[in-house]
């Protein structure tokens, strides 16, 4: 890297690219000063160069062709942000290998393709760096892998999709239907038109992929951990939960370690009230650590957004001028891999909503099926309902595995007096 | 540094240090491996080497001693943790001219001697590192100092002082009075048998020097800067604050940018009670900050403690051995400086209780005093009042100059009617 001038080199000009530009536009005084050496963001290419993006950038920096910079040997950094697969995986792999640091907020692509990206950017010695990637701006991924790197683990709860907050958030303070608050959130930019990523918990996953590698050292595909959205909750589980229960519903990505297994899962989870965890509201994300020195840590801030996770991706870019030759490792030594626990074997206290018809004998067959399964109540709720047609009943049971609790509920939804499938929620671990 | 074989002195064989050293006996593993080096705690240093502390060091690493750390040319890191300003200020300075690199919570010292420490440090090209200093274990300073650097911050805001959160954590949910809370927190060992340091602020002034440095680029010696204790607050303010005004009160150490100039300040402080940081309690820290790119993040955790304290120690430690020749800036450049407000031109909106005689025409007095200093009220409550004794006015203020306020204080202070000294808390920034 040369000692005086570092030359930047940025794949994708949306909202971020602007972002990252912006904030070399604005702060490249405090930026250069900090590094002590001169930065130049060299080159932009975007398929789309003619669009105004509403950030100042001289035309001759522009280009279409990705090769003015993977080809360019004055750039020593490249910045990815045009996400998903390919090309970007394609482009990543070609900057490491001709010796360029890469700089990427591609959750997707790190969850997916880790090992192959991580392995080519040691073989030639450079660095893949990728704070945006998850949480945004908050500075997450670097405390993690370096300022508790003197920590074991115990485990990772993260709030890490702004988007699902924002409606739990919303459907908890003002009582609203998930499709109400929704579709106010795709008006207002906070989703997507096709939000399925974000709902159905599959972008958590990805976060929490790349979390649990820094933190346990361990990868773990998607497929092979338990991921559910929180498109079934329902304003009335909201409700109880919250006035009879008081506990806040928030989609969590979940690592911990249990005996020598690992926990991966991502569920909407149930937490106490006065849990931090539940004070992060909104389109927040918050990742609440428990490492065996420092105890419980969380890092709090915006997990989206342009100009949060361009600061992010310019933080990188100082990390890497400053200190070139840093080694990164990535979480804990390999020798610590743990394997990943069955899903049916994970242990945790439940929240079930179920629709009956109100007759004598209900909850008596229900009990049953829950005795059968070794699975205890700690509360049951049933509403009054004087016309004698289906009530809802609230139940939170004591601590059942999860095979047990599925076997039960697929028994108890088949029962005649049972008028819709069982609603369960799992409460957050003491 | 030596590629294979990394000796460290430990000077100061306390709490904080024998959490170090169970560290190293626990993850020297897990210290090694990321470091991929050999790691060797080769020589402990205490005055009292004879009292057994629970963990397991062997007799010949002990030493009295200071010198067989300071003058060993094999060790390369000396952790200082005999904390205040003699010895330990000179012990840092040996150790950093003979080339070695420092590691140390010791924020008194910091704050005191920053300029000459920092700049011996530079002068013989090795490291001082302080995450310990500022909120114990919580990674803090480094993603203040390097992950946020893409940020000029706008405002810092810390709880971080423990023990006053704690005492104002109970005050708070037990109704209790100040000194009760105080001797059950002495009992605990929450707080120390003269709690003045913690207590009147000085603690959180010292932090906040650091953070500021960090933040800011901007030293400020703490006779600078107004500090104030948690002393005179009463169940009765956060019983009023709390219930009709949705407050909560925490000992805050402020930052903020105005202007051209740094408000640096700390008092207690009226935070709404949906705030993050009004869901930082007990004993554990959180700082909140503001940047220009990033928007608002917090860090929480726990400030201190032995463990928490060490895992940050030993995350020092790992990071100069996988970066020895970072090169560090201490905060935004120096051309940034800033010059610090005068705290009588500081604006604030204002929670005042008044302790009055129960007559006709108090309260126009004070209104009138109010507003001979362009001070008008947001609300204000009488308690009723049968045996037309003294009553306690609670009012609220709309934004005015610190001056303004004080100057009103001090007249209404003189009034017959007024039976006590105003108390007075600052209520925090929209």
């Amino acid at each position: 890297m040369n000692k005086t001038l570092v030359n930047i080199g940025l794949i994708g000009f949306g909202t971020i690219g602007s972002g990252v530009i912006e904030i070399f536009n604005q702060n490249i005084d405090l930026i250069e000063k900090k590094v002590g050496k001169e930065v130049n963001l060299k080159k932009v290419v975007d398929l789309d160069i003619s669009t105004d993006r509403g950030v100042e950038i001289s035309s001759e920096k522009l280009s279409t062709d990705v090769n003015d910079i993977l080809e360019d040997p004055e750039i020593s950094i490249v910045i990815e942000l045009i996400g998903g697969y390919e090309p970007a995986r394609s482009f990543i792999l070609k900057a490491l290998e001709n010796g360029k640091h890469v700089v990427t907020a591609n959750k997707a692509l790190l969850a997916k393709h880790w090992e192959e990206i991580t392995a080519v950017s040691e073989k030639n010695n450079v660095r893949i760096s990728f704070e945006a990637s998850v949480g945004g701006g908050i500075p997450l991924l670097q405390p993690l892998n370096e300022s508790l790197a003197a920590n074991n683990f115990e485990g990772i709860y993260g709030i890490i999709n702004g988007t699902a907050n924002y409606i739990l958030t919303k459907m908890s303070e003002e009582g609203l239907e998930f499709d109400d608050v929704l579709k106010e959130a795709q008006e207002k930019g906070y989703a997507e038109q096709d939000p399925t990523f974000d709902i159905e918990g599959h972008d958590t996953a990805q976060k929490l992929i790349i979390l649990t590698i820094l933190g346990f050292g361990t990868y773990v595909a998607q497929e092979k951990f338990h991921v559910e959205g929180i498109t079934k909750i329902t304003p009335q589980d909201i409700e109880f939960t919250s006035k009879k229960l008081k506990y806040v519903t928030k989609l969590l990505g979940i690592t911990r370690k249990v005996g020598d297994e690992l926990e991966v899962r991502v569920h909407p989870t149930l937490i106490p009230q006065d849990h931090l965890l539940a004070s992060v509201n909104d389109v927040f994300n918050g990742v609440y650590m428990i490492g065996d020195s420092v105890g419980p840590v969380m890092m709090y801030g915006q997990g989206a957004g342009m100009m949060p996770t361009a600061s992010a991706i310019v933080g990188d870019c100082i990390d890497i001028i400053s200190n070139p030759e840093k080694e990164i490792t990535y979480g804990p030594p390999q020798s610590q891999e743990k394997a990943i626990k069955n899903m049916a074997e994970v242990v945790s206290k439940y929240y079930i909503r179920l629709k009956a018809l109100d007759q004598p004998g209900v909850l008596h067959k229900i009990s049953g099926i829950l005795s059968k399964y070794h699975i205890s109540l700690e509360s049951v709720n049933q509403e009054k309902n004087e016309e004698n047609q289906s009530i809802p009943i609230f139940m939170v049971t004591h601590k059942a595995s999860e095979k047990n609790i599925m076997d039960a509920i697929s028994q108890i939804d088949q029962l005649p007096e049972i008028k819709a499938p069982c609603m369960l929620i799992r409460i957050l671990e003491d």
